[in-house]
């Protein structure tokens, strides 16, 4: 049971969205920025820092909601949920490119935190041509993960075991994004699913 | 120096707000929201969470920007800036109440990472009349914080270590708080200090 009374029936952060409206906006907004205008990472090499970062700090809800986001913007395949899994589990062994590898490497660190990322872990990813740009949003992907899976977990919010809501707000999540839609709506529709 | 580049001059978080206006707006804006607007907690109250937890996280800009500002708001005496920096130390031996005290042992719990919030922490929290937007708000500043503080070292941001640079933004900062005002006008007049 969530630390405080929140509306029944919404997993993980729908319910602290719905329980703060206020705080929702900003929030949204900054992951709607973060993860989803347009960039040279695309939006599923994005979502893997989120995914990483949220596998790190534990957080159930979270690694499963941007994993199942990841895996279906590369296609949907049971291969892009495989890839993801093994992300997870050892980045630097997966097919992805070595730039991802090297701002991988860089999020976690900021997992770990700040002072962790070394001159060494942004040259790495400098020689496989990462920007300045790509490398400040890693990190402020990564720690804004590690606020958004602290709020999560923080208040012991509700966090389902089926795979299958998770494949669902992965295509609606891949699909729509973050904002420019009606929230609140959006929300209370998941509730009475 | 910085691990991208940033214009020079501005301290901390300042030369990154700069560098990305886009993802500065929904970022102040969130701060606005939860250590601002109308509360039950006091804005200095709200400012000790997150001074506890930059302390925690180790990061000297943040605990020393809204160290200052919260001691600004309680009048700006040395006394008041001694009560802050009593607070990082051991904040259960200071005189603050004790609802507070429940509320920085929850804070402190989320900076180690969310699953570490006890019913146990809560409960004190609660049978000291903390409400659930307190006790919510107290989670989500905390986690906050864990994502400001990483911004902050992960990008290796400029951090002087003149008290005085400190005072003068604590005194902007309990005056105006963190937006509605023109935020690139003020980081160029920071800059040209």
């Amino acid at each position: 049971m969530a630390h405080i009374k929140l509306q029944e029936g919404l997993p993980g952060i729908r319910g602290l969205l719905v329980f703060s409206p206020e705080t929702a906006k900003p929030m949204c907004d900054l992951v709607q920025v973060l993860l989803r205008d347009d960039h040279t990472l695309t939006r599923a090499e994005r979502e893997m820092i989120g995914v990483h970062v949220s596998s790190e700090n534990d957080c159930y809800y979270c690694q499963h909601c941007h994993g199942s986001t990841a895996a279906q913007l590369l296609g949907g395949s049971n291969d892009d949920y495989a890839l993801i899994d093994q992300i997870k589990w050892d980045f630097e062994a997966t097919p992805i490119s070595d730039k991802m590898k090297a701002l991988l490497a860089i999020a976690g660190k900021v997992q770990m935190g700040g002072k962790h990322v070394t001159t060494a872990d942004v040259e790495r990813a400098r020689k496989q041509g990462a920007t300045d740009k790509e490398i400040h949003d890693t990190v402020l992907i990564a720690a804004a993960f590690c606020m958004f899976n602290r709020y999560v977990d923080g208040l012991g919010t509700w966090q389902p075991h089926d795979p299958e809501m998770y494949v669902e707000i992965g295509k609606q999540t891949a699909t729509k994004g973050y904002v420019n839609r009606d929230l609140s709506k959006r929300l209370e529709s998941l509730a009475t699913k």
